[in-house]
């Protein structure tokens, strides 16, 4: 047995009430060490010593190093305690807190034996229950569709054909949106991420200088009101974006900091170094390299409670259905423990989704965040489908390995993302090739979590780093008879419809040249293949609900299939 | 290299801040591999793809498994982002967020490197000053000292020589604690830790029927206001017990759903599986097994604030200087997080040490508690010292394990136990041999964390498990001219004023039989020597300011030596 590799973490993401009377244990072991059987011994912590169930593991996620078993344990008492039993051909061991063992005595158990101690209600995070059938689409506002024809309109300078500057303004705004929500119901998504809306002088506006004004750009408080009510007629979901890192230089508590220095009784709401801000200097904390971005102080009780009155705002008074919440890793965590308590209280389900590219595991314990924007996602992705960087048997084990990071609940509201307006687009990273970028739609839409597609990828729309990669959408370029078109919107079909997607479990492995991307729930099962093996592979698949570059039983390269399948 | 042994997670006990610009690493790896170098390259997250800094690590932890190397990195920007460099003889290797790799494309690092998005001085767990020089001493209050004559005594059913029963009672109160300070003072100890004090109808008060009541067998609020004060003016700091996971079923909130069932407006203040208490059948959440012992929900706002409150009081009130939290890990983490935030802001030195016999780390991040009563100490104590199961070599293992579970600044502050009044006395788990007490407290004194002792052991008091280790004290047994007293006041002595001790770097060794820890801090050292081997060894120390059966250069078994050095 490789010793090293045998890893577990009680209360962690190996180790976690899923419901109230139910735990989700995870073991890592080696991928090279073959188990007869891998169990669970538990029992209630106070009669331990004596008294002990057992229960198999079974295995759930393979990577290149490591093998996770998983299991999910009723309990009918809650002071939860547990070891594991490893048994190989002619050996057991016994692996508690104190490592790997070849005996182990129960009677000492009190000292060394793995705990959730008490399962308590308000611990658990739990699965956003609208989330199960969402498809997300990103809207940069600017760039999406100009409505109000009647609002100043000599601020723009770009037409819908150009290639944007970081100065240039399509002039989207509000009532586009709500313009577009039928074809946006047609096209199928039902929830909306729309990139800041407050009062800002930029195009993109995470430069905020009044986060109770809708920026005269976009519209007023009356459109966002009628976006979100006719949004929710037509059971569309909208999420703004929250940017709490940071503010504009023109923020009214900066720039009476800038007036006043230490006078100011906003001084500690940013982080100076000295008595005044100096702006040639920078003497104070910036996000980025960005000296008009000071950041905002969350070790300050005020900050806090400011920026928290603002989330709740819009939630009590619009009925927003989530924020996203950008550059999330680097406020304090004390703030988004407070922001989440306060904001849950308003609205159970609002959902809280950070920007974050890294593992953000510390971030996603339940007491901060619902989920991210997952990048490492997207890498992975890019990786398999557009830098030829990893291969299947490499992408199942990169993609288990993501899954591992996080609880099952993490990983069901996951937003997974091919681009962003912080990314290339995906199309232009795979070199404009339709059919992988229809291969990482399918994978996209099957793997555990929520789609989001950034707004124009239905034309699609191509675009390198910013600002390219936020190009005007073209409404005249929607082809609806292309099999590109009519293949997203079957894909936002199955995601919304099939059970097997909706908080369904996920097995990810590999063979013969294929990915191979299962899911299930219940009765319901439904597995993607992806051929991206360079050669084209023989395949008999049955119930087929989907496919591309899929004929006569070959799967060609550059191809996908979906089958799905109801067991009677 | 052996890939599985190779972890790290960032924002953990692996990866944290000890202040406003500083952060702590840790890495993993094996013991059996060995690197010519293990380095960090760090750098500011907006500019580390072209722009990147080396430190070099140091193997600061050796376990059978692993070797943890730790290096202190002062930071001039803090948005810090990192990978592991490793460097064998022939070959490199970079280890980051998707594993060990042999390149590494710092393009790309912003997918995939490690971070510590941002130090926040607010979520930093800062170490209490006045710990850094502290002897707890716990008082079981009822078999301590009688003080006042006064009270009715008629309850008082136990002598002085006599073996407790469950239902003993000595008559030990406050007034006997205040009339013994200077008993204290001249042992040494400068920290009390009393098991509860409030109202309640047993010897141990655990089971509390009114917090806002001192039970008058122990005195009233004006004898624990002059204990405080007395203690305080003799720089002695006074901790209580808070038994918040359960209520006695006399407490007031009880007896009303008892009474009126689910009409109360307590019915949530537990946990009831029904309509109404069952006492017979035990249809509620109880602490172990005892239906008196009803479980307090505080997943209920009501019971927090509640409880919260009582938290306040006595801090407020009484200027207590900390709380011992009761089987702590079996309320929930939400209310540890609000009982902190609450505590802290009336006096931010105010201890949270909590009873907590498993690993912690899920509570030791910094925003729950700030230790816990460290009974993993205790087991490896008595796996080496008492029971023969682990020799030197190993526990120098188990020691370094436990160091790794969590920062430096927790364990700066963990509550070292050989012995409470819920396990066997020490002394008597050792089968009464003074030399192997004296090795125990030694290593006790030394190890990084606070030493805590369990009134009685300076006689010292013998006691199998509960009731029979909380027999009454006897203070016409202490010995002031024996070697055993005399030493342990030196240990105290030593304890409170050796810099190296006083929140100093921890190195554990094991050579030629002998259990090494060795203490640094600045120009300090301290060196403990433990000889439990079965031989006597030949040692040439130097500096010697301690030790117990060592004569000649020969370290005998069972003896230990305290060897200190200042560096010019």
């Amino acid at each position: 047995m490789i010793y090293e590799a045998v890893y577990h973490e009680a209360s962690s993401n190996y180790s976690y009430p899923s419901n109230n009377n139910e735990m989700t244990l995870r073991l890592r072991v080696s991928s090279k060490d073959s188990f007869k059987e891998v169990n669970v011994i538990y029992g209630n912590k106070y009669d331990y010593y004596i008294k002990q169930k057992k229960i198999k593991m079974t295995l759930k996620y393979e990577t290149n190093l490591f093998n996770y078993y998983e299991v999910i344990i009723k309990l009918d008492d809650l002071r939860f305690v547990y070891i594991f039993e490893l048994i190989e051909n002619t050996k057991t061991y016994y692996f508690c807190e104190e490592g790997v063992k070849e005996t182990y005595d129960f009677a000492y158990a009190y000292f060394n034996c793995f705990q959730y101690p008490y399962i308590n209600d308000i611990d658990l995070h739990k699965r956003i229950d609208w989330l199960k059938n969402r498809v997300f689409y990103q809207i940069f506002i600017d760039r999406f569709n100009l409505g109000d024809k009647n609002k100043d309109l000599s601020y723009i300078n770009l037409k819908v054909d150009e290639i944007p500057k970081p100065t240039s303004f399509y002039g989207g705004d509000l009532k586009g949106i709500i313009n577009k929500l039928d074809y946006l119901k047609d096209l199928g998504v039902n929830a909306l991420y729309l990139t800041p809306i407050f009062k800002s002088i930029s195009n993109h506006k995470y430069d905020i200088s009044d986060y109770y004004s809708i920026d005269s750009q976009f519209g007023s408080k009356e459109d966002l009101k009628e976006l979100i009510k006719k949004a929710h007629e037509n059971d569309i979901k909208i999420i703004l974006d929250a940017v709490f890192n940071h503010c504009s230089d023109r923020f009214f508590a900066f720039e009476d900091v800038i007036k006043k220095g230490k006078e100011s009784k906003y001084f500690d709401w940013f982080i100076i170094h000295g008595d005044k801000i100096d702006q040639q200097k920078v003497n104070y904390e910036i996000f980025s390299i960005c000296p008009y971005l000071p950041k905002l102080n969350t070790s300050n009780k005020e900050v806090r409670e400011y920026l928290i009155e603002i989330g709740k705002y819009y939630v009590r008074e619009f009925d927003i259905d989530g924020w996203r919440l950008d550059v999330a890793d680097e406020l304090s965590h004390r703030f988004w423990r407070e922001f989440r308590v306060a904001i849950k209280e308003i609205k159970e389900d609002c959902l809280l989704v950070a920007e974050n590219w890294h593992n953000s595991y510390p971030f996603l314990k339940g007491d901060e965040f619902d989920s991210i924007m997952h990048y490492s996602f997207t890498k992975a992705t890019l990786d398999f489908l557009a830098f030829s960087k990893s291969d299947c048997y490499e992408t199942a084990h990169t993609l288990n390995a993501l899954l591992t990071r996080n609880t099952d609940m993490v990983n069901d509201m996951m937003l997974n993302l091919l681009d962003t307006h912080d990314t290339d687009r995906f199309y232009t990273s795979c070199n404009k090739d339709i059919d992988l970028l229809l291969c990482a739609l399918a994978l996209q839409f099957t793997f555990k979590g929520v789609p989001g597609l950034y707004y124009g990828i239905e034309i699609p729309l191509e675009g390198g780093y910013d600002p390219d990669n936020r190009r005007p959408m073209n409404f005249a370029k929607i082809d609806n008879n292309s099999v590109y078109f009519k293949t997203i919107k079957e894909l936002i079909k199955i995601r919304k419809t099939n059970k097997a997607l909706q908080y369904g479990d996920i097995f990810i492995t590999a063979q013969k040249g294929l990915l191979i991307l299962k899911r299930k729930k219940e009765d319901s099962e439904l597995t993607l293949y992806i051929n991206n093996s360079g050669v084209d592979v023989n395949c008999n698949f049955k119930n087929i609900i989907l496919g591309h570059n899929y004929k006569d039983y070959i799967l060609y390269n550059k191809g996908f299939v979906i089958v799905s399948e109801v067991k009677k």
